[in-house]
């Protein structure tokens, strides 16, 4: 199979919304008017970000999943992507099943794949994402980093750091009863973006982030980006493990250290951390259920810098939960 | 040097044209009302696309140099681009000369740094690259593959092959005298987009596409979009090699079978073939002086399909120039 009969065999199909799709030079898409592209890149890398037996169905998901997510943060509408694909060879019963996971995530979000590269080497999979941000009276609906204020609110979506989990248990660190691993390996490999919340939070949140690298290190980033810190209730967040309410969990399975290390540093959750005024705590909760993605309250921002993590007490907690670096 | 440190250092510039450049979730672009947006991406891979003692500022230059040569090949402006970078460690010695390869090109093009990715993994660089192209009266003015046609010309821009003739050259191949060899790898290592010729072309030509793979299989593509045939004349298409016109290039360096296969399939050219209407001879060599770009025909487009090459007294030679195919 050469190259060209592969990208037409597992990756061209009819794209209505874009203006032209896979086969040309370029792919063309004419955006609305009063709209703004959302635009984000994410380069997924065997043995980095998945194991080099990674089912090729969940990998297709993932790989869009992660780049979806980025465009939720954002409050963008899926519209397109592009797909760059190097594979240390054409196999079938590799490509079958990864578009398969690919297109079905795509088709879910209305997201058309309009063009990309195929090419021999080691498996890496990069895909370029486009969204559509309304701009009404001339001010972009785009949820960014720089938003938050003190007095808000910090929020984030659905459950926390099963991933992390997972990926600790695949790696033999710790041993989880079956249906636990089940479960969070779930989240680790079918991540569900919040695309339907990020829409949701326009004009309701003041700042948002996805959480890719651990929900500490994504939240510092609003916390810079706004100039402002943040209290976290680690007894709240805590509860955010999804693991910890399954009937198989059992206390001692891993300490509670590990647990808030997981929810707090653990990455590649793909949910939402956001923040919203005071007054919003109503609009938020509705947006929520319009989402059908719960969301909890977290903490709050505060005027002085830094991030301070409380236990139920309202004592300050110390510990090193860094987040997730590429570099590091 | 941490991940955040990298993209800070080597890859975080001014975007006055993007609505947002690098640091959110997403970039924001806001296309003006009546255009198109045309993006294209492009993956090289170590060994594959390039050794892996490539001088770091060339390669630079060349990611980005075949995207932008999409963005021609649709007759569309530059106007913004990701990066996605896999890195097996995060080396100054070579970061700094290839960010600044990579940004002296996006300069010359106006061609904004807005976004992307960088992950620890074998190295991978992965270009989206966006331009903008008019749309007059509902018509975009995006050349297509599609729009030649029985009695259009056949032209390419500037010479085709010594790519290569340097790669056969550095691979030990052949031998060729030393100011030949550093003439022709400048072709392989700094191809020279061409933004410009594209543009000027718009409304002229009938079709285009970018030489990446060999003129001929690449030529192939427009006769299969468009439903027609082509006969191209060799013994014009023999002389565009550049390397044949050096003071230091003697008959014999290699045969004249060789050099043909370097012009007709050698591939990493970078350069546009297009064809045009018989009546816009004028408008053709107009653009290509707008530009700055020489253009040559080599033979014209027929209602039968398939690709006759002729020889000088109009015979039909025959002769296998395969193109370059990822996965054969």
């Amino acid at each position: 199979m050469g190259e060209f009969d592969l990208i037409a065999r597992y990756f061209t199909r009819p794209t209505p919304r874009a203006a032209l799709g896979v086969g040309d030079d370029c792919a063309l898409l004419q955006p609305k008017p009063g709209t703004q592209l959302a635009i984000s890149s994410d380069m997924l890398v065997e043995d980095r970000h998945f194991f080099s037996d990674a089912d090729p169905f969940a990998l297709g998901h993932k790989a869009l999943a992660v780049n979806l997510s980025d465009l939720a943060a954002c409050a963008a509408t899926p519209l397109a992507f592009t797909l760059a694909l190097a594979l240390p060879r054409a196999d079938d019963a590799w490509l079958a099943p990864f578009s398969r996971g690919l297109l079905a995530l795509a088709d879910a979000h209305g997201c058309e794949l309009i063009g990309g590269d195929t090419t021999q080497g080691p498996l890496n999979i990069c895909i370029t994402v486009f969204g559509e941000v309304p701009v009404i009276r001339g001010k972009s609906q785009a949820l960014l980093r720089a938003g938050a204020r003190a007095g808000d609110e910090v929020y984030v979506s659905g459950t926390l750091g099963d991933a992390r989990l997972a990926l600790d248990a695949l790696r033999g660190r710790l041993k989880l009863p079956a249906g636990v691993l089940a479960q969070a390996r779930q989240r680790l490999e079918r991540p569900e973006p919040r695309v339907a919340l990020g829409q949701a939070l326009r004009g309701v949140a003041s700042a948002a982030i996805d959480v890719s690298d651990g929900l500490l290190g994504d939240l510092r980033h609003i916390l810079q980006a706004s100039g402002v810190g943040a209290t976290i209730d680690t007894s709240i967040a805590m509860n955010l493990l999804a693991a910890s309410a399954h009937p198989d969990w059992a206390e001692g399975i891993i300490s509670l250290e590990n647990q808030l290390t997981c929810v707090l540093a653990g990455g590649d959750d793909y949910e939402l951390a956001f923040t919203a005024p005071a007054a919003a705590r109503a609009a938020v909760q509705a947006a929520a259920r319009q989402a059908g993605t719960p969301v909890t309250r977290i903490g709050h921002i505060t005027a002085a810098p830094g991030l301070q993590l409380m236990d139920q007490q309202g004592n300050a907690l110390t510990g090193n939960f860094s987040s997730f670096d590429h570099f590091a």
